[in-house]
């Protein structure tokens, strides 16, 4: 494999190689940061001690071919990867519904939407450095240009947070775009098809009751939100 | 325990009761119905043969205290849900983004969110009547009214389909509202706090290439959108 096709995409393995659908799964690293840079909420997923698995909604942000967790440090699967010298298997997976696809037939029924499955060991970061780098990346990824108008983290703040990093590699995308694909036999039936799009935005920002009112709406702010894709 | 607390509420377990800001967590039976009717995405998770976890997003629908999923027959999970006489051990996580929490300090940056997460094992439904209905629901339960038009599934596009119910008993429900909480001594700095909405929504239905022109927009689909919540 050239070195041009591994900066481009990852490397199949036998858990991202879907089971169906094959035609929509893409291992395209700019495809794959793309859908994770749209959105600031992941589904990662554990098996608990217990054996049984464990789903829960966690803020990340992707830097460079890392994704960071945080939460606090109470937290059950970020107090497992700090225990673990070879971290936590997990899954972390991201989806942005962009349609609903309405078929003649209920079989044909679908939806359009983008999502990333990534697998890996997850480990607690321990570096200041790369620490501080995590945080500013998860404050930035829910609201691009807050990290740096926002007091930052003192001691006992920065003691009390885990950060978890998730390496890039084994990874892959699934999208599904376009129209209904009817049976031919259905195409005269009187029952409409198409695509109801589904859009993410954000309403008028409320400020908290204790602002003072001359502190200004920042840039950021401005336009009622700074991208498409965020909150979903 | 009296017949109306039963009735109220999911019975708390050691799985829903969570390690972290206890006060966000919920039982109440309306609470985690109402989350659960807001959406049709879930990300279900379950451990793979080679015991790792995996996260899927899937469709799903509520009915009474039932969740229903459906997919291909070929799927991993749901092929393992029919493998097992007791039931796939899964776990089920609905998230609904509503807005961005903006604090002065970057550790007080939060989400208001609702979701919820139930544990159970899925069992395979091979009864037809109950099949039908858990399609039929799944259908409405991304647009509600479409189930009753559009083609049924036929023999062969029924065989293809694979529907497995998770039984609500251990279930909790998460919710955060509200603004801030800021600690005393930074009320004076000059950072913007507040919350920004996060907002869903629909955008103009798009007819499908090949769709008779004559047939009209379904009631349903007019003003853009049936429901709150939906498509997150």
């Amino acid at each position: 494999m050239s070195e041009e096709t591994l900066k481009g995409a990852y490397q199949p393995t036998e858990r991202t190689v879907p089971t169906r659908s094959r035609e929509r799964a893409s291992y395209d690293r700019t495809l794959v940061h793309q859908i994770l840079d749209s959105t600031f909420l992941c589904h990662l997923g554990f098996v608990a001690e217990d054996g049984r698995p464990v789903v829960l909604p966690t803020l990340f942000a992707r830097v460079e071919d890392r994704l960071y967790l945080h939460g606090s440090t109470g937290s059950r699967p970020l107090r497992g990867a700090g225990e673990r010298d070879d971290g936590l298997p997990v899954c972390v997976t991201v989806t942005l519904v962009d349609g609903l696809v309405l078929a003649r037939s209920a079989f044909h029924h679908s939806v359009n939407y983008r999502s990333v499955v990534v697998h890996g060991h997850a480990h607690q970061v321990t570096d200041p450095a790369e620490r501080a780098l995590a945080l500013d990346a998860v404050v930035d990824g829910v609201l691009a240009g807050r990290a740096a108008d926002c007091r930052p983290g003192d001691a006992r703040e920065l003691a009390a947070t885990a950060v978890i990093r998730l390496d890039l590699r084994e990874v892959s995308a699934k999208a599904r775009t376009g129209g209904p694909h009817d049976e031919p036999e259905d195409l005269a039936l009187p029952h409409w098809s198409g695509v109801l799009p589904v859009t993410t935005g954000f309403g008028v920002p409320i400020p908290a009751d204790d602002l003072d009112p001359t502190v200004p709406l920042p840039h950021y702010l401005a336009g009622g939100g700074p991208r498409n894709g965020a909150g979903r």
